[in-house]
């Protein structure tokens, strides 16, 4: 009974994790959309809020290390639990740094719109959808333990890759154009490459969550 | 003695997961100085064989995550040791990601060859080493415990993201002047972003050393 006891309280403070992580994953899912809507609809207090949004998602990084350092020492889970709660501790970290390159995007937004508009927004909101849905797969593969879906993800980065290619040619074509593009232009190259960076973090995770279910690293295998 | 002969080999356990990671880092230290050499001198046969390092820095992260878990699940420690070996995990993968930008440089560094050099290489080389020196002293600081020099990491991040913007600054110039620069002044625009990120990284890695050493975070409150 006690014993039973004992193992109800664990699968809650185990719940309490993920749905922790995955609130922290929410916002910051909502920090890759407003970031790019606040570039499009060029809306600059849009920008300043998602600036201001960072240190929330900081907060809750700190908040998640403590309580997976609390359930290692507390509960000295073996096995899944173990891989689990270490994986945790690594999604985390991504999870804060694409907060960071939200907030450098809405930089970059706030910049842009005190400018001329250099041409209509098409591949970058077409490359932050995508990145945005990789960034939640990844997350649901992580609580579900699913990894055919992290698989899904570790492939879907090529196509924000190529569009980050094509965002960049379309760019340097406008440069080599028209000289008095170039300040504009690169702005627009570094909020592409943030986004292709989210992608990349959204793809560690999900490589980390095939590690985690198949027990062994296929990290460095796909192509 | 039972408990001493346990105490010791655990000692040893320790010792061997920090020696790993110094190993990987002073890999990764050789990879950063290597790979702006293979630009300074336009040696692209090192820039190859920088790409080629990279795997071996990826066989070092799994390994040393293999590691950390075994002692997390067979020696259940406390209080500091979680801190560290949970750090450690944290580490590998920066360190990781350091050996990718390095990898992205020698990529960029190996484009740039093909072509006429554009200028000589000033900011860049210095960027390089006070990143290369950011990342031994967050590293030396890990191991030995020195949350001083933690500190003086992350205060030196500023001076590489001040060079960073000094050699966007310029290179803006350049292709202003002379379209024709733009390709080239592009791909060093981007080495010098990538060594920024590395820096990102290293003064990640102090940020966490930090927190470590004082058991509290100060994460997100260095300005």
């Amino acid at each position: 009974m006690e014993r039973e006891h004992f193992s109800a309280a664990y699968d809650t403070e185990l719940n309490d994790l993920r749905q922790r992580l995955l609130t922290m994953g929410g916002l910051v899912e909502v920090m890759i959309a407003d970031s790019i809507r606040a570039l499009v609809e060029r809306d600059s207090d849009l920008a300043e809020r998602i600036i201001a949004m960072d240190h929330e998602v900081n907060t809750h990084e700190v908040a998640i290390d403590e309580k997976c350092l609390e359930l290692l020492a507390r509960r000295q889970p073996a096995a899944r639990d173990l891989r689990f709660i270490t994986l945790a501790l690594k999604i985390v970290t991504d999870l804060e740094r694409i907060g960071d390159q939200c907030a450098n995007i809405a930089k970059r937004a706030r910049e842009l719109n005190e400018d001329q508009p250099l041409k209509p927004y098409i591949d970058i909101p077409r490359m932050a959808y995508a990145t945005e849905i990789m960034l939640k797969e990844a997350l649901d593969a992580f609580v579900r333990g699913d990894a055919e879906l992290a698989i899904k993800v570790c492939k879907d980065d090529s196509f924000v890759d190529d569009l980050n290619v094509q965002v960049q040619r379309e760019l340097l074509t406008f440069m080599i154009e028209d000289p008095s593009t170039i300040s504009r232009a690169l702005k627009i190259t570094y909020v592409s490459k943030y986004l292709e960076r989210i992608a990349d973090h959204a793809t560690n995770i999900a490589e980390m969550v095939i590690f985690m279910v198949k027990g062994k690293d296929i990290r460095h295998t796909i192509a």
